[in-house]
This record gives C-alpha cells, sequence and structure tokens, in this order.
C-alpha cells in the first residue's frame, strides 16, 4: 500500500471567499504515484470547508447568500462562542452545512469524478493563511 | 489491495425523492470479494446527494417539507445560478445539507452498519438518468 | 494491509449533548498499529452524528440553538416521521445539517489534525446507550 500527505495553504484575503482547488488536488494524485484507491481532502481549520459543486461564480454568491441566512455573521452577540472574544461564532456553523472534508474514488490515476464534480475551499473566517490536507492512500 | 469500482445509475421520474440503494451498493460489496476495507458511495451529480438515514416514509416527506424550506425551489428567480439559464440553483444548495457522500466500513464481507441505518440516493434535479459511484478498497 | 475495528458506547442523559470523544479514538488508533492510513469514525445510529469541530462550551450552544432553530423538537406533530409513534423527527434532520461521519489521515501513527480539530459524538435523540463505529486500514 502506497500513501502520501500534502499541505495546501490558502489565505482568502476577505472573510469568506470560495476556491477551486482541483488543480492542486490532481497534482498531489499525480506525486503520490496512486493508480487505484482513495484520496481524503479536509480543511485543517474548524471554520472553512472543503466541498464538491459547480465551479459557477452565481452559485457560490448563492452559497454567500444562503449561509448568512442560515447563520448570519451580525451580530455577533448573537453567538455565544464569541463571548470568548472571537467574531467568527457563525464561520463554526456554516463549515457544518459545507462539511469539512470529501473522499474520492481514485481510479486509473485520476480523481473519478461525474462531469461537474469539483473541489472547493470555503474560507469562512479568511484573512489569514490556513491548511487543506490530502492524504492518498491505494495501489 | 484489492478494488472495486461499479456506477450506479437512477432516474427519478419527478424533481426530487429519496431511493433505497442499500441492495445494490451489497451487490458491488458481494462482487468485489472484499472482506475488511472501505466503501466509499458518492453522487457523480452536483444536484443529488447519497446520505445515510433511516427508510421510513414520513421522514422522506419531512425532508421534502425541510429542505423547500431551508432552500425552496421557488422562486426560482432567487438564485444567481438560475441566471445562467437553469433552475436548478436549489437543488446545489439542498445537496450541502443532504451531503455527497457516505464511507462505510466493511468488516467480514458485510456492510458494518447499526440497526437502522440504509444508503439513499436523494435526488433534487430528476427527471434524468444520474450516476453514483460505488468505490471499494480493502482486502 | 491492516484493519481494525471497534464499537464505542454512549449514553447522553439528557435528550441533547455533544461529547468529545477524540481520546477514545486515539486509544483505537495506538491499538491498531496502523501508522499511514484512513480512520473513519460514524455515529451507527441515525439520530446522531460525528463530526470535527472546537472544544468550545459556548459553541456547542450556539449548536443547540442553531439546529432547534433549523429543525425544532417541538411541535412533535410537525413531522410526519412522528406519525409512527415517534417523538424523534427532529434529530434525524438535525443529524443531516451535523453529519453522519468524518474520515481522518492517519501519518506517523497518529491522527493527522489541525491545532483545533476534535472529534466530536451528537447526540439528538439520547437517554439511551448508543454506538460510534471506528474502522482504520492501512500499514
Amino acid at each position: 500500500m502506497k500513501s502520501f500527505r500534502e499541505e495546501l495553504w490558502f489565505n482568502v484575503p476577505s472573510r469568506r471567499g470560495y476556491v477551486n482547488i482541483t488543480p492542486q488536488v490532481e497534482d498531489c494524485l499525480r506525486k503520490s504515484g496512486v493508480r487505484e484507491g482513495l484520496l481524503l481532502c479536509n480543511a485543517m481549520h474548524i471554520t472553512a470547508s472543503v466541498f464538491v459543486n459547480d465551479d459557477e461564480g452565481g452559485l457560490h454568491r448563492d452559497f454567500e447568500t444562503w449561509l448568512e441566512k442560515l447563520a448570519p455573521h451580525e451580530p455577533v452577540s448573537t453567538y455565544a462562542h464569541n463571548l470568548s472574544g472571537e467574531d467568527n461564532g457563525d464561520a463554526h456553523l456554516k463549515r457544518q452545512v459545507m462539511g469539512r472534508e470529501v473522499v474520492v474514488a481514485v481510479t486509473a490515476g485520476r480523481l473519478d469524478f461525474g462531469p461537474w464534480e469539483q473541489i472547493f475551499y470555503g474560507e469562512f473566517d479568511g484573512r489569514r493563511a490556513k491548511r487543506v490536507l490530502v492524504k492518498i492512500i491505494g495501489e
């Protein structure tokens, strides 16, 4: 069994944003040499997500509107978490909706994706460097 | 290490619906010959889900009501994604709540499930053929 | 390839609660002897979750408030699922928001976590013994 590990770093300049990280994940897969196996890609921070959806700007604006409706950033005093001096209570909740991780099949050395599947880093408390982990196991 | 891959096809006749796909996934596991390992089952489309919950019709009606409250289909003009001519903006959001994939333990050649766990395909933009991927690795 | 399986049991004395289960999962990993691989940790019941977030009491109170807003327990007659005599329709929905499972990378014999990542058991229909599965594969 082969295993491979790499960290990807992102510094989203705004509080929230969505970054298509599929090319970086594909690079990891190439470097790993794994042809058949499973690839895990997860946010290493608890106010960010990794998820699979569509690379379409309108949809990303819909994510923004929708997540702000489900778990608004303001007023920050809404959240007991923020009593500790934080202002990112909403980010911890948004991340639950969008998910921490994706597991992707590796087949014949490629991400085994449907036609529109792309991997995104979802940032909900940005303006600093944060990490995503890629772990691949297989043969 | 063994690996196995199969696509399952579904054509849900309505816009939304829930299909218990546990028997098909169990068939894949039997064919794979894997006794100990991990099984990934994911929607290959970004307006559908694979998830584990209860095979109970009332609950599935509750999913329908609840997801329509969280991310209503109408008015379709609510969603920036639909400016591209689509009408499935809501389906991309519903899929985030319900999830893309499940990873299931394989133990002694069986899905290692609790008493009520069943795998469902959740369709949010149906009336056409769509795919689910089953990937199994182990020994 | 090595594989390891263990069940963890929890009996949360209230209807809802959050338990940091990271130490028990780390014990499993030590016992498994796996140094490089993947660890799956999932609720075996469909009214409970396993998820990764912050070990901060204020945040857990925010989860409680937020999930009750998204899928309130009362009135229990809201949910078609409860027509069967159950009162846990809300718990099945809360579990979808919080997720069934986490997959964690195993690197050099440890959970490959970012600085604040901790694994929680989320109970939404407690006051009875329920199980979490830990399955580890690797070398």
